[in-house]
């Protein structure tokens, strides 16, 4: 059994992370800590897990963390890269489902997210957790850099078109809808039920941080800086990304053909057959990620639907992908459930 | 491993019995029929089952569910009624999801389900498929009369009161509110999105269905007829039952230990701490029954609250158990998943 | 013109007083105070009023309220009780949207409410500002008491039966439903779309502040103290209440005929059809009550279902017909629009 | 006082007509007809309208529409085109809210509605009824085409940039998104609200009626054919279009300028200042379409953002804009409502 702790329980990411592991035959959750809520019974705050989740948050101090073989980070940004070198050192294994990890770029990331980083030699080492990229790399990993939950989608999405050399990678576009669980469980005005809800809206087009994730893992692939317009938007649901990919094509190709070759042997992407339009609720709750190919009018327009569950393969479901990875565990483990619909 | 068949798979019962159903590890689908959809993939229809449900649609007529050790009946009213005799008498035993077998006394249902019965000598052999109140005889039973979604949530909700005899059962009140997929997958005006969202409103003010399903169950614990006002409301919400009952006391009790103590060895039936608001969502995708008691300012007057998931315990996962509990297998298997929240 | 002024228009309740005075042909806004916003034009919090409202929220100590007719506090509770006294000495009417003056009983209301009461003698004043029972006094008020939202919808159902004397009066039932805008826009976990969308559930069960006002004004008009229980629940949809109301008939009664009488001449009130089941998108947006009645299976329990916007009957629209009465004006002046639907 | 008559006043531009009209001080409605709800009163089928529209559907033969100044159809398409004729030769002016009028190339309509036109003279006289490109031949015309939803706020958005010259006319990208009352009010399984809440998802990829129209409206103002890629989807909410544009920038320019210099007399349309990001619920029952205008990283994409009801500017709003500029009203009689928000 696996001895397992999470920092920072008490978000969306957190309690999807219980409810995975919970659920998990190989995992025994060792600690749950948060600093505001520490005593409180998990299932007091999350219902959902009332005799499931026995455990009370702990406070970090006292959780001793450096007694489990693995620690997942759902905290917000800038809390991991201050906690992890005592952690790796200690022996324990690092997966952070926030951000601090992500950015090879140390300027980069410092400009987008607006904090000085405590340990760029642990960015360096840090394996980028998207297992149809990294796989091999990510069985090895000591830290975890999780990817965000728009940058699965959209990756997933492009990559075959963009290892295929067939597209202008100076235009790409990326219009995407989340679900409002992405924004997470804090009080704010913005995502209140009566602003939220019979509504909908862009945000963040200017700039939003996802944008450099998703240019570096592109870019990656291409060999070269790509160029992408990224619009996120907020969409009245509670979980779910649909990422509508638009790419002009240089060159001829059996679209079709290529997805279902690049993840044929894929356990969690799902090549729809041509013509398709996946639907989010398809795969509510699950670790999915389904994709369709279209080209409208038979134009030079590649358009790539891909839809994911945010809390899911977008979080917490890739979070326990990457464990499994990391300890040899069958790789879907706990998180091949059916979807829930309706 | 049981050979399992499903008549009329194409519901919103029918999707969720083949989610539970795929993941029972006791269980080989054998088939699942349809008039409309013969030969069509199911998970064309429900592209949640895609990888998962590998089976098409059947002809009734070839699909063989003679073969079957048990079959569910996801269908509209008055189609078991025509089919369990021939199955039965084949040695398959049979649960049937909707009304046919539920009210004993048969010109009851005959005048609210606008229907001549067809096997009056097997409704009284059915057995009323509420485990909390019928377990033993559900283990031998060959014919199942799956309960009503709201009957099991007000049910639940009324029983401890009703066998503890300390309420005036002349004027029971039981105020429902259900999601609006209590209402099934049929293609009708009222059910849209655009006229059953940002709205709430009761119906079947006059008389609901389900009154004299409900009526019978608590009239029988109580050893006499009861009285009660039975208002269903639509939320605009997918899942859920939301159960707010009404009973003036007779007597003085510890409500809360009167719960407690009922249910203390139920494994899906959970009772809050006092005080307690249960969410629907708090079992969303389970099995499960929260139940909190409350008297408003120490008054006569007691306040059950009883929330359920109407497709899982209202219909296909009470379903599950009842047939986990016909073949010996254990009560919660494939049906003790964390609800799904947020 | 009647020069008017708003305290605290940063709520939902704020906002909808905008919409309508903003269109009200008699009406010059003269301030929008706020204390945190002082400066913010007032259509860049909320975009709906953009090229309509083209003033700014001005600091409370600067506005002048002094020199309006009437100024309408949509504040929160224990606000306008602190400033009424100098506004009317100066000859200002004024309309409280919060609960400071509704409840006569000054105990009753410290207890409820938690707080020292500031100014006891402007309570006996104060007008309870519901036209259907206090029209003539209204007229002539200086300070209105503008009443909750449930209890407008609860009283409104409730009258005809209380005045005819045909009902139980220990053993009334109120099971509300409310939309989520009733909570206001404070940022709230409990509000958060994730939180509050594809959920239902009660709250406030063991007491609600609505609970003494309600029971107030219907011991009023019964002659003598009540029996109630109030059982709040909240519903995800933005806008809209929905009252089912139970009664223990104690003698016989044409219902329908007795409401129809009753609510003949109501501008707002309209009693729907034998049969008929309200839904409270029927009056989305606008200042309507619908009511319908029932008796079940013709037996002895009265089932009333009654329907108001709550930011408009149950709060808004109302402060503007108590407006209208003051000074004179047409009833229904600017809030006889057509309810938005769907 | 204009007579004015609607055929087929049972869909949601049906009743969104008749909300506005029954408010318009210059209207009197002649008649509603309905064929297979000839007899009905309006208010049965919708409930808001009670006390407002006194009127039952009428059954076309006899609802004498000849006397009319004014029809509107709100039909399926394929019904205008044959009752057009002679309504017009007996003078009765035509604003069709279908599509039978939309497209001037016979071919290309009948490809993509699959019918035969049965007049296509009256297709070359109709008037395109977008005021913001047509207001002059709209005041003369005898016959509109009503614009669809998707068109009305795309081309609103593309148009000052096509105008301008400065972007590639190859790769325009419309990425658009509909709530679910822009399917209409027909009982289908797709748009019940357990398949469309929670849920998002793109369709018509392939193709979608509305590229037409759209293609054929910016063509004309490029003065040469222009290449599209248009992808709707279906968004959990009733009313309200958000398009989001993309093109790319061939020259320089102050977009911001350009906009509100080209929309700076229009009544209808708001330019957003600098950053903004316009909301559906902004223009919630009104007639506004608001837009922002986007330059990412001060690279070559524009990106704009274009809002509307779709029942309103979308439909029936723009209708009856298209109504007072042909009989010479004031242009905003009766469609200036401030948006419902929350």
């Amino acid at each position: 059994m696996l001895k397992v702790g999470i920092v920072g329980g008490t978000g969306y990411t957190g309690v999807e992370l219980l409810r995975i592991l919970s659920q998990h035959p190989e995992v025994s959750i060792h600690a749950i800590t948060s600093r505001n809520e520490a005593g409180l019974p998990v299932a007091d705050l999350f219902p959902s897990l009332r005799g499931r989740v026995l455990l009370a948050f702990s406070d970090p101090a006292t959780a001793s963390l450096d007694k489990c073989d693995v620690v997942f980070f759902a905290t917000p940004n800038g809390i991991a890269m201050h906690q992890a070198r005592s952690l790796l050192e200690g022996g324990v294994r690092i997966i952070d489902l926030a951000a601090d990890f992500r950015i090879k770029d140390i300027a980069v990331w410092e400009k987008w997210y607006g904090m000085t980083h405590a340990c760029p030699d642990l960015v360096a080492e840090a394996v980028y957790g998207l297992p149809e990229i990294n796989r091999e790399k990510i069985k090895h990993a000591r830290l975890i850099a999780n990817p965000g939950c728009y940058p699965t989608a959209v990756q997933l999405g492009f990559f075959p078109l963009i290892e295929a050399g067939i597209v202008d990678l100076d235009h790409l576009v990326a219009d995407a809808k989340s679900g409002v669980s992405g924004a997470g469980r804090k009080a704010e005005v913005h995502t209140l039920f009566s602003e939220a809800t019979d509504n909908f809206k862009a945000y963040g087009v200017p700039g939003h941080r996802h944008l450099p994730e998703i240019r570096q893992g592109l870019s990656q692939v291409a060999g070269k800086p790509i160029g992408l317009t990224f619009v996120p938007h907020l969409t009245p649901m509670i979980r779910g990304i649909h990422a509508t990919l638009y790419a002009q094509l240089t060159a001829g190709a059996d679209l079709q053909a290529l997805y279902e070759t690049r993840y044929a042997d894929e356990p969690f992407v799902d090549v729809l057959p041509p013509g398709a339009h996946p639907e989010t609720r398809s795969v509510r709750g699950s670790n999915l990620c389904r994709i369709a190919i279209h080209r409208p009018q038979g134009g030079d327009t590649a358009v790539i639907l891909s839809v994911t569950d945010n809390l899911v393969k977008g979080a917490a479901g890739q979070a326990v992908q990457n464990m499994n990875l990391m300890f040899g565990l069958p790789e879907t483990l706990a998180i091949d459930q059916v979807p829930l619909l309706p």
